[in-house]
């Protein structure tokens, strides 16, 4: 095996720069290989059969993200079943500067669980216990592998439930929701993962396994460095259990979609529901006709009010008080939006006041630019959605079709700097919830600060001194790059 | 000025082992003092006169706690009232050596805002305006110095109220509530500062301000830097601004004073509780008889029960359902009980196993031990309250009079071990929500693995390199020891 791999990055080497995709070529081209990062073997000691994988075919889905826009080439994935395994392979990749990408169940929209090059892929699939549920409190103690889905299940059997729901509950595992800090559809209700880990155990670039797996709801002693890790994108280590705290499950759901024909009507909306039901508001979700459409399209829904209306809001509200239960069809249509076929799709955090005028403005940039002709004009669909009581807009510009590589990069091209220079001068946020991986390394200095980032970077250096942890993600000029 | 305190410093070097009062005796005796922190000048030239204050009886009250246990031996308090100030005046000290204690309202119970010798005292009282209200999302932007009172009043005009509540809020600061991760009786219901600190300001030992200043509600750009910082007790940094997170105000509110024969019967009730009113429940507070009999005869109150019962447990429901709504007189005085005088003071976080086992278990020690004599035994009061359905326990050992310096030794000698002990092997923590301070910095290992404390002091070593934040505070072995 060792031949093998050794042979294969030597071609990645010499190819660094030729071997990605089309879709790449526009954000990779400015990373160069570090040649650190070579010889790999003798896993097979640590680890049983099925976790070491060299299968090509296998590999393949591992190296690629499902929107088919990151396409990495590791020719190893590792599939430990215990921390003590993760804390081998990691120090053995540390000790022989090999990288390292952690790979949850790869629903990353931004290229963060993906190799870029020939990174070792550690999928943590295979450690996906439910080890402990401290009915007292409500924590659920489970391995980072662990389905989020089947943390849902386990838990509403129970009377409870996971603080975090998304459209891809059915695949993402809870120790990448907790990398990417991923948000969600209730975290108007439940807020974000920050709030709702009581615990957490990571395993670091040298093997250390920093244990802080707790079933405490206060615990007030020293730095709360689980927090590092949550949102780091396995940049700082592999979180390999994790300690979250679970609301009790609401007896009674209630839905409203709503028509609207002016933003402002959905704002004034959102304000209402926020002061009249704010201690029973579960989601307040947004979507404008052309997201409609394309949902209808897409998966052959209809549209439920049966005629068409600029924007449509969405209010859920939950509670123990009795009450008339009512269809959750509406709301699980809109988390299914994720599916669109897109070229260009944005997760921004934004004030009300530009909430939507960014969508209104990238519909007037491509209809003025002398980039696109008048039938490409045509082809592209602008469409805003997302969840709106948290500020978080999901701006997609999708070309239905998706093949003409010229018309993408002709997009990304006008489009990229626009919205990002956008969202700095009104201080938004790049990545309200997806996070930065490989896709938005370079924009972080958009939402922070230098300073910000000049201290993330000595935290970096901290966990991850030889810089194997998740390479040319989050923090672009990590040491890697020297 | 300079020769004064350098005299004084000089005194203090000298002496700093017999300066200490006897009730910080048995705490600080194996601390020796650090001789680079010395010569202090020229304040005056950065601060308004306002800003520089050397009277002694204005240090005195600085110098002390409220409970009177600890007690620094600062000559110089320092006022700022911007962050360039706080900039200019740490980075002045950073390359000069001088320690420096960040301070709110001084209301800790584990000596954490108290210097230890003659840190010069940064207090942050005058930085104490609310900037900004964004009503969208709820998210009140104020200086550190801001009286939580103050933020709570400002709130409730606006149909809001701040997600802190704490019996000291007439005087704490949200900065120190920060600094300190402050929990409080709405925890249960908001959850801690991690979870609703959306931005934080923050200036570095060497005087970088670290600017995370954020109305957004999303954002997942990068680390969360701002967690290193809540609870760090300014060992880290001073902060300087933040922006909460803030509820809307319930309308109506219901108060629920239970009375319970066995300790087995609140579990019960606060079991309920959670599932049957989850999405309303504001508090849920647990108190013994001999707790109530001590805030009866303390504040002149009265039980309302009218009759003795071995356990009392509050539940506290608020939403916007219309109803009847409460007096809130019982619950108030639950929150006044912190003024019990008392020698011990725990505040620990146990499983419902062991939240009221460990208040029978230190009865029964201190009842079997030789160390006292009958009389003592008599008068010392070994009291539990606390927050139960944050699994937080309040747990006293109280001598009405508190005059024997002896008979506290000898307390401190039987109990101290056996609680922490106790709650190490537990798996508790040895601080659920006062922090860590001088007072348990031995004790961090009691509930952090090494493993944490070690990458807890690498980031002590990035943000404070020369060790002047704060010192012998949190972690003991910082670089000053060196």
């Amino acid at each position: 095996m060792k031949n093998f791999i050794a042979k294969s990055i030597k071609h990645l080497q010499k190819n660094s720069r030729q071997i990605l995709t089309i879709n790449q070529r526009k954000i990779h081209l400015d990373i160069t290989r570090n040649s650190q990062f070579a010889d790999l073997a003798h896993f097979e000691s640590i680890l049983d059969k099925q976790g070491v994988v060299t299968n090509e075919q296998v590999l393949h889905n591992h190296n690629n993200d499902w929107t088919h826009k990151y396409q990495g080439h590791s020719k190893l994935l590792l599939k430990p079943k215990t921390p003590e395994e993760v804390s081998q392979v990691l120090s053995y990749c540390n000790e022989r500067r090999l990288a390292v990408v952690p790979q949850g169940g790869n629903t990353g929209l931004v290229g963060g669980s993906q190799p870029v090059f020939d990174e070792i892929i550690v999928n943590l699939s295979r450690m996906n216990k439910i080890l402990e549920f401290d009915e007292s409190y409500g924590i659920v103690t489970a391995e980072a592998g662990c389905i989020l889905q089947d943390l849902h299940s386990f838990l509403h059997d129970k009377g409870y439930l996971m603080p975090l729901d998304l459209g891809a509950k059915g695949s993402c595992q809870i120790g990448g929701n907790l990398a990417t800090n991923a948000g969600g559809i209730h975290f108007i209700r439940y807020n974000s993962l920050h709030a709702n880990c009581v615990g957490l155990q990571v395993v670091l670039a040298n093997g250390t396994i920093l244990d802080n797996i707790t079933n405490l709801r206060k615990d007030n002693t020293g730095y709360d460095l689980k927090h590092l890790f949550i949102g780091a994108e396995g940049t700082l280590g592999v979180i390999t259990k994790s300690a979250i705290l679970c609301p009790t499950l609401p007896k009674y759901k209630h839905l409203a979609l709503v028509s609207c024909r002016k933003f402002e009507d959905v704002l004034e909306l959102l304000k209402k529901a926020k002061l009249q039901l704010s201690d029973i508001l579960q989601a307040a979700e947004f979507m404008d006709q052309i997201s409609m459409e394309a949902v209808n399209h897409m998966l052959g829904f209809k549209n439920p009010l049966n005629k068409e209306y600029p924007f449509y809001a969405l209010i859920e509200v939950a509670s123990n008080n009795e009450g008339k239960s009512d269809s959750e069809r509406l709301f699980s249509l809109l988390g299914d939006t994720e599916n669109i076929v897109a070229t260009l799709k944005y997760d921004i955090s934004l004030s009300t006041a530009h909430y939507y005028k960014i969508v209104e403005e990238v519909r007037l940039l491509i209809l003025s630019s002398h980039e696109f002709t008048d039938t490409e004009k045509q082809l592209i669909k602008v469409t805003g959605y997302g969840h709106i009581g948290d500020g978080n807009l999901h701006l997609n510009v999708a070309i239905p079709g998706y093949d003409s590589s010229s018309l993408q990069d002709k997009l990304n091209a006008v489009v990229d700097p626009f919205v990002f220079d956008y969202v700095k001068n009104v201080r938004g946020s790049v990545s309200a919830e997806h996070g930065i991986g490989l896709q938005k390394a370079k924009y972080l200095s958009y939402s922070k600060t230098p300073e910000m980032i000049e201290y993330m970077q000595h935290i970096k250096d901290i966990f991850d001194p030889c810089g194997i942890m998740n390479p040319y993600k989050v923090i672009m000029d990590s040491k890697i790059s020297q």
